[in-house]
């Protein structure tokens, strides 16, 4: 049945073999000047054609007058001009062969009827050509691992490569994604801030994601949708495939999409929403944070095949807090076994009872083979489908929690293993470390246990889904 | 009336003029070693002496081999030898003249009936001397202003100072509050893990931050109180001069702290407690992270004397999640008036309404003087109380939010400006620039909803106050 290669129709956009930066300028105060540095500075591999219609070279290459003067079939062009000249060029570039199409500008959909009108004409010429427009009024494109960096911000050329892909319907949330991922040491495969969807939105970029093989994680921001319809199909193709996350904003009052939106997205209601994602199989998060943690969880696979957790500390008011998440989000503490629970008093410290959680006091911190000792029999319990370590930072004192080991542990009984490390942002050696190791790690315990929540949605999702 | 001067009586505790270290070693895997290096890394000015009963020199202090061989009236005693050991010690400090001890050792009333008869012996050994004694089972003491650190962290020994005070029962909470201090640039005035509350509860400890001069704002982590009226007594005594926030957790189910909670805390329902804290004006807050960025907020004094709320962007997503927190939270974007729309209009980019929230499009990107004047007429209108500004990081692309001007213009008008920077916490030169004009500044739309929403509650709940 499937004739389309949605993959090679968005390669043009993602894995382009050539660049033109229409506007391209040594004018260090021009936007064309930041499109280019990103396009260099990202260490794109395939030709690199600036367009200044006086220049001759621009940032060391040489530059063209014009869009006719470039050679025929340049794949991807970025347009770092006003509005109304990004709508000429892109024409002229369609008609030289363009696959795709990055424009920043403003002053269109958002600004009424005459911009309304200025976007129409933009999509009529791009449709004509088959050109993929991203945008108008967007912050571009990112493929880390193609070494793309179709946005005006170079120091995004940076952004470590990973498997967790974001579509932001604002480019100021896409960026507030991205550094949420940078500080949760994320990778990113693909980022896309739509803008004023032209002709490319949610559905088609739902449908390469689907099958892009660098994807394993879509995270969304919506602002409003204009095609339900197309979307609740795509995003239900896409997340019987991989996780497909969704963080949604702006219903009611000044705060709602009608009121301030500069993407022209109509109005809707929360609930119609939210019943439109569930039914897409798509997990709804309640905040950007919230969204780039539990990518983080899933892009590790770390998905609990049930809701018995085992939490395991030496610290009980973190522990409190991340318990108290989980049971709220639905997750529960299986008992012991019998058996489980003496076998477990056997290297416990005196007065620390077997339990679920479980408190080991100072004793786990000085001596973490306490916390593999346990997770090693509750894991081997039925019910237990995961478990979380809690443990404050050793930094300086020369205490380290065993993540190898732990790590070991998770894949031994083929259960994913969480860790909640108490330690800032500014000194995170140990996140580091945790990452490298594959387990899902967090510095704070709301942090960890909202990702243990939507992990544990995702299977009952990907169950009802199966169920179907 | 008052003829106790609590200053003087928590002087030795928060400021000694000496200290003794009891365990302290030169043998870097033991507790005591760290307890010593925390108090000579922070640069503590008064006597230091190590005990310990064989070393003749411990880090390059003289030692001494036991607390009878100690000059009388050694101030502050700091423990680091396990519980039992812990207690004998104490005693013996006390009939010294010990005027404070910090016990770090677990072993006490979270183990059940024996601990807890140990923990009624020192409390009486401690009471009968005066000897206020934070702990046992705590992380101990930090005072930056006074160059003590009284735990067993070093690296606590560089925490910056500042008016904000931290008191946990927990000491991994505590250490998770002073994580998002450090990440939000928040200074500490004193800070207090209680612990086991041998004979130092809440109540104790709020009476000294109500009256501390160092202190304007009080944080509390609340696992469970043994001395609600006292609770309630102190709590709002020190609400009438100073905000107090609360983050509370452990109410339900095997996250309860009856099930988990190493401080012996007994438990009882989320509404008694919520239900007290507002009784007391204590504003309670849902999270570590609200209750450092509500902390920093108020810390710079940045209370809106009313609803009114006005919010300038030039990028519409992350506005629109902040402005949906801010009205959930029972705030309001008033109309302007319109004059002041026109006059808006004049210096407003092309297609751009006067609107609140406000959305000035990229051109208040590249033209930020663009918030300033928006700012400056919003703020006279009366019924506006506070701005917020949402800016995304200029890094690297040479633009720059007015920091110095946007401050000036919160204290010409008498009303707090906010400001919502989009940056990772990885690149945060932004935040230190904006702290340094005394901007309460966030790097998420999320946390700045809701240091929004608190500043506002808390302006209610002292307007309450002062009508009854």
């Amino acid at each position: 049945m499937r004739e389309r290669d949605v993959l090679e129709e968005f390669r043009p956009l993602f894995r382009p073999r050539s660049v033109a930066v229409v506007g391209a300028t040594n004018n260090p105060f021009k936007l064309g000047y930041h499109a280019l540095a990103a396009v260099r500075s990202a260490g794109f591999e395939g030709e690199v054609y600036p367009v200044h219609p006086r220049e001759e070279e621009v940032q060391g290459l040489k530059a063209y007058p014009s869009v006719e003067a470039l050679p025929e079939g340049v794949e991807l062009y970025i347009f770092a001009v006003p509005g109304p000249a990004a709508v000429e060029e892109a024409g002229k570039a369609a008609r030289r062969g363009a696959r795709a199409g990055v424009i920043f500008a403003g002053g269109f959909r958002e600004m009424g009827a005459e911009g309304e009108r200025l976007q129409r004409e933009l999509a009529r010429r791009a449709d004509e050509a088959g050109m993929k427009v991203v945008g108008p009024n967007c912050i571009g494109v990112l493929n880390p691992s193609g070494k793309l960096n179709a946005t005006f911000a170079f120091p995004l050329s940076w952004f470590p490569p990973g498997d967790v892909a974001v579509v932001s319907q604002s480019g100021g949330m896409g960026n507030v994604i991205l550094n949420h991922m940078l500080d949760e040491r994320v990778g990113l495969s693909k980022f896309v801030s739509l803008g004023n969807r032209a002709n490319l939105d949610f559905h088609h970029v739902l449908e390469y994601l689907a099958e892009d093989p660098e994807t394993a994680v879509i995270c969304l921001f919506v602002e409003g949708l204009d095609h339900g319809r197309e979307f609740l199909e795509k995003a239900s193709l896409a997340a019987s495939r991989k996780p497909v996350l969704v963080y949604s904003r702006g219903y009611s009052g000044k705060a709602s999409r009608a009121a301030l939106s500069h993407t022209g997205a109509s109005a809707s209601s929360e609930e119609i929403y939210r019943g439109a994602f569930r039914q897409a199989g798509v997990l709804a998060v309640d905040s950007a944070e919230e969204l780039v943690c539990a990518a983080k969880a899933l892009s590790l696979g770390a998905v609990p095949r049930g809701e018995g957790l085992f939490l395991c500390t030496h610290t009980a008011g973190p522990a409190i807090a991340l318990a108290e998440i989980c049971e709220r989000g639905g997750l529960r503490f299986p008992d012991l076994r019998a058996e489980l629970a003496s076998a477990m008093e056997e290297f416990l410290p005196p007065g620390a009872a077997p339990g679920n959680p479980l408190d080991a006091f100072a004793f786990a911190w000085t001596d973490p083979s306490i916390y593999l000792r346990a997770v090693d029999l509750a894991l081997s319990q039925e019910d237990v489908h995961a478990a979380v370590a809690v443990f404050a930072s050793g930094a300086a004192s020369g205490i380290r929690f065993p993540f190898r080991e732990y790590a070991r542990l998770g894949k031994e009984h083929g259960k994913p293993v969480y860790l909640c490390v108490l330690t800032p942002f500014l000194t995170p050696g140990e996140l580091d470390q945790a990452r490298e190791e594959g387990i899902p790690t967090y510095n704070t315990p709301e942090k960890a246990g909202k990702a243990l929540v939507r992990a544990a949605e995702y299977h009952r999702l990907s169950r009802d889904r199966a169920s179907r």
